[in-house]
């Protein structure tokens, strides 16, 4: 069984955005020189997120607003308890549940085996700093 | 170590329902002769789930009601952004991110190391049309 | 190709609780003496998660809010379906498809490979009753 192990990392502009990370995956799975697997990868903090969906910037836009209705921002300690500890990003933490923490893929002859639309992404939810993402890939 | 590929395909009637897949996944681990590993089974589709949950129809039906109560079906352009594109599926994609891409199952003694009540779903949110789901087992 | 599987058992004393299972996953990683791989942390019951997310009480008080308000408990099987099966954990079923029920953590050098403050939680949304987890880990 070989193994490859790589951390990414990303710095968003934004508080919430996301980010089409595929071709530095698929980067990584070729350093692994891997032909049948599995491949992880997941967010390495917990106020983001590592989801496979399609890289169309108006569903981008509709998951901000829909999140957003999900799990409202507010900074202040009375509505979200976790904010008592001088944070204010309790509703990425909510965020982050409903989009998952990390992708298993199939590595089939060398490749991802993707479906046509499927790509991943990076969301963030707590942007504005450096974080990094986990990309594991194990097989022969 | 071993792996065992295989994509399946379906076809569900409405626009949302749930297909117990189980009994396909067990022949897929059969046929891949692995007793000890894991097993992953994803959509291939960006607007369709692979999750664990009860095979019970009551369940299922408050499934469908909820997921509409927290993603409403809207085939509106002005409501979601993502339809601008001639699609009507936006909600389709908050959905799938609900109910989750994947699942990874452990391999024991050759068979789904599960608890009493887990079994594997196929959810379908933008249906009647052919919709492939993968299969992949590595282990020995 | 080394695998390791245990079941571990958990009995929470509330209907919803979380419970950090960081140190005995790490404890299972340890018996497997596994140094590369991948490890699988599952709920083995419909009605519990396995998530990563941080070990801080405010964070947990906000998050039981945030269940009960996007998937109430109501045991009356007019609003549940699922209940006019005799049960009453309907939206136990809900809460765990959000908070999901597994987790795959990459094992680099013998030890989770983890972000700062990534720790692995059972969460219960039926509790009173002892249910299970299983870790599996795979790998050299």
């Amino acid at each position: 069984m070989k193994s490859h192990t790589r951390h990414l990392t990303f710095e968003l502009p934004e508080r919430m955005g996301f980010l089409n990370i595929t071709p530095l995956v698929e980067d990584e799975l070729r350093a692994s020189g891997i032909r049948e697997g599995l491949l992880l990868c997941n967010a390495m903090h917990i106020t983001a997120s590592v989801f496979i969906n399609d890289d169309e910037a108006g569903l981008h836009h509709d998951y901000k607003l829909w999140l957003e209705k999900l799990a409202p921002f507010d900074a202040s300690p009375a509505t979200y308890f976790h904010n008592r500890t001088g944070e204010d990003n309790a509703d990425a933490h909510m965020k982050r549940q409903i989009m998952g923490r990390e992708v298993v893929v199939a590595v089939t002859m060398g490749k991802l085996d993707f479906g046509p639309w499927e790509q991943i992404f990076y969301g963030e939810f707590d942007g504005r700093r450096p974080k990094r993402v986990l990309v594991k890939v194990i097989g022969e």
